[in-house]
């Protein structure tokens, strides 16, 4: 069900604000962690901007290889998220985990199986930026979703399962879902 | 019911991705625009990232003032939030929109009433990053929320009227919301 979505509506993944898995690999090892702060930084070509602190692992990974993906988790993975934001690449190998089902992306970069959202990024380098902000940005090379959630560039999750629903964190673990479409209207001239 | 976040709080009003009405003055012109592409960036003292296009009058309010307020529009708002984000302060003047009330934010900020969060702050001048990537940083010096949807630093909307949830913007006036609070769980160790 994982369908490439057009590069000029990749953006569309991200604008609704979900929580994401940030992964990376480089020299031997892969890593995946849990980040609430990501969003669109352009359209076309589509670009994200991401905040990965200074202690985590991923953050090597990805100043060593360049590259790194975002993935959205659904409430399906919901411990897994949980998990994957509380522990760190420094202390465990989580590739380990036998809940984390790592997959390979368009551009080779390792994906998390199950989520329903995917953006393979290429780093654009601003070293001022990632050392005093922690903030990294990317252009995106490759975007794929779950078409039973994601289609025509639109997210449709009120006729699919509830457990295929974005996460977006609230704290420790506790995460509202995203639903429940409606559509704006704007005044006749 | 607007009710003061302590400033280490601040960022939870962000962390789960909503969309914000970004709100600025300055040479006796207020100023309100949409915007999907915003998130925390720091804890304490708490800073936000947002992209701001350099088509909008809003950015002119900005960088003329060094300060501008992040408000967080529920379903009850959406139709002006659609309405914000499909016209230019160029163009129209939107205070004379009788839909979008005006209030004083804790520092002489322009704010919206009727949303569920306010975020006051502080423009972090990085001129080659708002030039290159429309990227504005902002310190927050303060904070509210609506004590019906946020209390003790975490959002409840699911005891609450539907109306008051935030919005999460897909496209084209089309809007999910958050509810469905779940709580992950950690393997026992």
């Amino acid at each position: 069900m994982r369908t490439d979505v057009p590069l000029d509506r990749a953006y569309r993944l991200l604008n609704h604000g979900p929580t994401v898995l940030v992964s990376a690999s480089h020299g031997g090892r892969v890593n995946v962690m849990a980040a609430a702060w990501a969003m669109p930084l352009d359209f076309d070509p589509p670009k994200v901007a991401v905040v990965i602190d200074k202690s985590t692992f991923t953050r090597g990974l990805i100043e060593g290889s360049g590259r790194f993906a975002l993935n959205l988790p659904c409430r399906a993975l919901a411990d897994l998220t949980y998990r994957l934001g509380s522990t760190s690449g420094h202390q465990v190998d989580k590739r380990a985990d036998p809940g984390l089902p790592i997959i390979e992306g368009r551009t080779g970069l390792p994906l998390v199986d199950g989520c329903v959202g995917w953006l393979e990024c290429t780093l654009l380098p601003e070293p001022a930026l990632q050392d005093r902000y922690d903030l990294f940005l990317g252009q995106v090379v490759a975007a794929q979703a779950d078409s039973r959630v994601f289609r025509d560039g639109r997210w449709f999750f009120d006729e699919a399962p509830q457990a295929l629903r974005t996460l977006h964190h609230v704290a420790g673990g506790a995460f509202l879902s995203a639903s429940d479409l409606m559509q704006a209207t704007l005044p006749t001239r």
